[in-house]
């Protein structure tokens, strides 16, 4: 089966949540903090207990990698050691690495993270460097085991500096989103859906609407659910009825126990939140 | 004095070779593929002896980071050590990230690069996302300590499907420049040049020097000399007298030893191509 037939089942059977492994040392609980293990050990337990407590009611992981090169070799370890997890619990990963360079380097991106120690299911790409930042992937699509998300409208307030610029009439993000279709179209799984999507945030579904319009049949990640202010209603609406995306939320989930639960159990606020999140999507369906 | 000012400092003295670090098991010499080494050891050794013959003769060194993360983790101890190393001989690392994510993520970022394991003098990064995926690193270019160069006009064909679009009446590239510019002019050290750089492609003489007059005093990473077709009359043109930029060089440099000297003195190669480069370039200035 395509990796994103699987991940469309995953939603359909455990709903569209997308859980954000963006590990920070505020959101680890006490218990955890007070061991006398390096920070990437204590991510690595942190990210465990919550895989185990959310695997079966979440769509996906996403863990992004920022949290992890911040912590150098050790976090780099507990990169490694979570995504390798996540394939040994049957679960899907997504990394979010962003990455977007010219094609011997993207080949070399491509090893680096469809393979080996950081292997993904999918991962995220920026999209600034065109065509053959993207291309060297197909190889991995082609194979049906892995896909990746593409940067189209971000949900942060500075998306709109280019993003949003005129481009004959239309918004770069609807040409980039365009393109994206484009080039997704050989990879397309019986899902209907391309191992190709798109990532657009939240914060704009009026944007969201248009690239809908324009780029029919592409699946897309959706972050900026809770902490950075998107809601329920606003996901509901865009992943539709054909539950067309993933809605990602990190904090909201990860940091659930804080000032409630600092002891082992804390996962388990971390179900909860997913089970909140899910209910307050699904209700508008 | 500033990192920007040190490198200028370097470009003046040195010229203005800037020396990509993007090892693949292809440009190993023969004698260090024999070792019985990790590909990471392997990796380390030959960035090592490269650094060792042209440090005096060149700007800086450019790591790509992708060609140590494809290696997985004993890639990214070559990483680390590759930057460590250059420190340690007071040389100015570039590393070759293409980083661009929002707020609080680009701020793990930065910790990850311009501090701890990885810690670079300069980092590049890529404008899609907007502001917020460029002033989380402000703190560091305040400090003087840190630079970075954003990717403006890139150097490959596919750099034409986004960068090129007309956005009232100017190319995006023009805009993201002009933005980069703005952003950085509170980092500017007594060379004239801002902390905060940009990336052009040599391959693209014509559009730097649209570039150039609308960004006026940005310093430059200018990739894409040698195998990607780059000439030294185009560079010459492009940093002209004012050398306000660096001219990058990979394979031309770290490569020129195959088939020709596979063993322990092979970096001999690597300093004569820095030398050459240097006279293709200086010759028209």
């Amino acid at each position: 089966m395509m990796i994103i037939d699987k991940l469309y089942e995953r939603v359909l059977k455990n709903g569209p949540v997308c859980i954000g492994l963006d590990p920070r040392e505020e959101l680890l609980p006490e218990y955890l903090m007070k061991k006398d293990w390096s920070m990437g050990e204590k991510i690595f337990e942190f990210n465990k207990m919550i895989i185990d407590a959310t695997l079966d009611e979440c769509a996906c992981f996403k863990p992004q990698i920022a949290c992890y090169e911040a912590f150098g070799l050790d976090g780099m370890l507990a990169y490694s050691k979570t995504v390798q997890y996540i394939k040994s619990k049957n679960g899907i990963s997504i990394g979010d690495v962003k990455r977007g360079d010219i094609s011997s380097t993207a080949e070399m991106y491509g090893k680096g993270h469809f393979e080996g120690d950081f292997e993904a299911d999918f991962i995220t790409l920026n999209p600034y460097m065109g065509c053959d930042s993207i291309s060297p992937y197909n190889k991995y699509f082609e194979s049906g085991q892995k896909g990746a998300f593409v940067l189209i409208k971000t949900s942060n307030i500075g998306s709109e500096d280019f993003q949003e610029s005129m481009v004959d009439g239309k918004e770069l993000y609807l040409k980039v989103g365009s393109k994206i279709k484009t080039w997704g179209e050989s990879f397309v799984g019986r899902s209907g859906f391309s191992a190709l999507g798109g990532v657009v945030g939240l914060t704009y579904p009026e944007e969201f609407k248009k690239i809908k319009d324009e780029c029919k049949g592409l699946f897309y990640l959706i972050p900026g659910y809770g902490a950075q202010g998107g809601n329920g209603k606003d996901a509901a609406d865009m992943i539709g009825e054909e539950m067309c995306g993933i809605v990602s939320s990190s904090r909201g989930v990860i940091g659930a126990h804080k000032g409630i639960n600092e002891g082992e159990s804390f996962a388990e606020c971390a179900r909860q939140a997913v089970l909140d999140m899910k209910g307050d999507i699904l209700k508008w369906l």
